[in-house]
């Protein structure tokens, strides 16, 4: 279904040859005249029609569409919560799930301390990079299978589960063999190859939204990768690009709510990466508990002055122990436990 | 104290120039060189000193200011947290303040059913606006001088005190007469005549933040009240313009944690003007009290469906009710009251 | 006429409340139900009906309005091109006026000079400020009457007309006594008071947009203007603000041919402001004329790295030359003079 | 060489433990004492070094870069412009070069009749997608080698070369035995993988700069493409997403004089994606040869109203003629030929 408002100036023979088009296309219409407009209804399952094709034609002036363009997501397809099983911890239920680690995956000795640090306090999945996205060729850019077998190990040794970001769908098997959970980075939302591939993996899927990807569109890349069967799809905001550069990026805790009412999946907060000063870290993830989030994702670190990548934005253990008392208390006060 | 890095093609001549006019207005100079490239440090008071201005030499590829360009706001200048003391309620201290309200005066019996049902909830505050900001001249334009008077009446009544925006420098002494707080909305903080002339007033200040304005330049609008002598400043948070245009605009709740850590004055958070969605509002005045936050806006009607504008984004006062009973709960987590 | 689109979960119940409420507002509604959505088509003159105020309707999705909120201003109520007759110099017809001068008047010699320059080489009208709109308080803040008389001396020695930013309501009838132009900054943009009693002066007027406005906002700025009965609106783009921080704003050229397309108002191009950088102002000034703007407004400077504001923008004399024979050239191609 | 501000409160613990740690990596440093601020200068190839990394420390305010963060984009590397001969076709020349062709590759006749059109007035580069990146999974996703085919087919027989993305690594060798010119989209700008891997083919590259990616990163995204060994790298501005929605994207020409200043490397304008409604490409591609760009990107299309994707913004191919005889003048008048 979709709305089509015709210019003021638009003649007869331009509606009626929209109109015609619009029948051959095998949809139904509906003509309603106002004062000085004409606004064309389109009546049928239109999922294969384009808002922005329609200002293609002459003396169009606006479209809208009236069904959202994404289905398997919505609520109205799928009214209860998804619950996302990773070998028993529940994301999207009543617990708020914790998932901490290093940025990047360094040495053996370093991640294992911080996984006992983690595990010890609170986290269920430990999280950290073995390919790392990064903007510059020349930064540290992962250290690769050898990362993810340390990542197993400290896991492992933990009792946690393992989160990390796929960044190439040739790796998608090897890195199947060492996660719990694949993560889609920001910078890979739209990066459709990927989400189709990822979609047909059986693993649980965390996807962090785009900078500069609306509701709408973080929605349709979920859609995209539940459309092709995985049906363990995560969300996770982490920060959007405005004008504001004291903080690495936006945090719009808002998307939490909306993401609950218009979808059924859960929803993880990173605040590490949305604010990139350790500083606002915690204060960031309180907020997003106290928001309605399924979750947080924090960076963690022992020694964050030795970090090979955004050590500035990495909690220290005690920092995230206090974090967690706090977490536990904000939790309760919006019904959920940790 | 200023950095002025040169480009690596700048020649000797320009380098010297540069420094030629720099220490003819006062300034002393330090020259590093390192492999390819010159860079001059500046010492001495430099409040005088514009960024922008070193761009116009020859030569000049970046400049980088070292001292902050506000001083009274800053928590270097003024390490206590500044309280502001409106009739008794405390902004800035222990507890929690709420301002709640209609978006705009509509009527006395309509006003006075508000002002009853957020006192009797928990406001300390009621809002209002007597004279609005419309982005359409044909939008309703407010009540005026009527409007004040409706407005004192009810928080007389109800034990409240009075915030209400101020568009118009020639309305000062007017709203003075009526109001305990006087609001400057967000699309005026950049308005620097009436900043100065409120600077002058004796009465407490809401700041709110303009909609693309960096955290830097809110703090120097403040700068611009404080330095006339008002010290009463409230700073308000209410969101800021981005592409995600499902909300009306995106709460930036992380300039919470980072104004408590650069400035002295408290920060308030508007979640309703900020999301322009009902149910938005709740999660979102919560994340605020998570964040740090001061204290609330909200705005409750008895029917929003009725409103005159923004009806959209109100609370029902059950609604309002509820989310007192959930700020409270998340206040003691972050040890403060309400 | 507005479209309002129900929720798929809407009930009965819910539709029916909403069409009677638009009934008792005097409007005529019309339903349409598609597969599992209902639209509502409200009929009649809808100026007074407000977008986001039906969104407060229990139910309701999305609402879209038919008609533009604005209308003096748009070419469907005035078809014809507006012309704006300045001493002779007409702005919005067939020549490419331009506008030139410091940021700031700083005292009379230099800006005597600078009218000189500006005006041999083909600039009709001299811009400068006497009354600066700065972001810190500390800053230079303009030479107030004082600069406005050099301004006016200066341009009447060259023959040129005098356009300079107001900032003040209260100064209007003063800076009335000295301008041909009376501008309005991208800061002040939002500021109805003042958009309102310049829409009673007799004086043309230039509109800057705001640094976070629309293309909807920008119009319904003037439309401010021009309800108050001045008709002699120019419009001014002059960069929008992005996470784009090379540049100081990012200049949004198509919104020259979109005014063109919606408006009858002449729009002119400051590349100056928009860019913030001397290299980047002659390129981004062709591409406006390229463009098809009516307009140009640059910062022209004898000695730019002693310019009290803005100096880093400002171009030489000889670089201004060379700008206005390439503006010559691109006019020509456009099918436009100088 | 980086530059390191401390807080004023910074201690001379802190200092000093900062100070011994840059030694350790090997660095020099360099002291500088303010009225209240310390200043830190390290001094030494810092390429390895990364901004952020240092605000990990306590009593860091502020950090700043010297050196650009890119090497071989840069015209510090590489003085004189890169030319990138394709087939004979010199791109960052003295001609400007137009690629015009279909948003996508719908059939056979339909493109034989665009790339006779296009070709016979001016276009030397036939554009089309093979492979779609569709915001929904449910939009139609390209003809896939079949579309290639075509492509080619069409470009052999019109005389002209041909450009197409590529979205996936895996479909490289394919992708090269068709294209002239291996297109990277925007919403690949940051998929790293697909950027190293294109940095080892022999086939000239245009890389599209991301919706939110800055001046700086597009550099960088170039770097990683350089770094690999591709040295035929082709810049391309298509516009940026900010809250203006009325177009599409914003399309930021300031890039283009900036480019050039910054970098090498050839940049090419792409007004149909950024503005996405016909009407305003035309005034877009003057523009941008008007501010520099060493060509034009255009979506051409017989019958738009037809078109399966982007009809909106296809121009006519009499349109097109058009704008090619305007293009034409402005290149000449800015030096340039077509």
């Amino acid at each position: 279904m979709m709305i089509i408002v015709m210019k003021q100036t638009a003649t007869k023979e331009q509606i009626d040859a929209l109109l015609r088009k619009i029948k051959r296309w095998g949809f139904e219409t509906h003509l309603s005249t106002g004062e000085n407009k004409t606004v064309i209804g389109i009546i049928g399952k239109g999922e294969s029609l384009q808002e922005r094709a329609f200002l293609a034609f002459e003396g169009v002036e606006n479209v809208m569409q009236v069904n959202k363009p994404y289905k398997i997501v919505s609520r109205e397809f799928h009214p209860e919560k998804t619950i996302v099983d990773v070998k028993g911890t529940k994301i999207g239920g009543q617990d708020i799930v914790i998932m901490a680690g290093p940025c990047s995956i360094e040495n053996r000795p370093t991640v294992m301390k911080i996984a006992k640090a983690v595990s010890s306090r609170g986290a269920a999945i430990l999280r950290g990079g073995a390919f790392k996205p990064r903007t510059s060729p020349y930064s540290f850019q992962g250290l690769g299978e050898e990362g993810l077998k340390i990542l197993r190990e400290a896991a492992d040794e933990t009792n946690m589960s393992v989160i990390t970001e796929i960044m190439d769908v040739r790796y998608l098997e090897l890195i199947e063999n060492y996660a719990d959970i694949l993560q889609i980075g920001a910078r890979n939302m739209a990066n459709f190859t990927l989400l189709k591939e990822i979609g047909r993996s059986k693993k649980p899927v965390m996807l962090k939204r785009g900078m500069a990807a609306t509701l709408q569109e973080f929605l349709l890349a979920a859609e995209y990768i539940m459309s092709e069967g995985n049906e363990n799809v995560i969300l996770c905001e982490r920060g959007v690009r405005t004008f504001e550069q004291y903080t690495r990026n936006t945090l719009d805790l808002a998307i939490v709510p909306a993401i609950k009412e218009l979808s059924h999946l859960p929803i993880i907060v990173d605040p590490s990466h949305a604010t990139g000063r350790r500083y606002l870290v915690t204060p960031m993830a309180l907020a997003a508990v106290a928001a309605g989030a399924d979750g947080i994702m924090v960076e963690v670190h022992t020694n964050p002055a030795e970090a090979l990548s955004d050590g500035a934005q990495a909690l220290l253990p005690e920092d995230f122990g206090k974090m967690m008392n706090s977490v536990n208390i904000i939790a309760k006060a919006v019904g959920r436990t940790v």
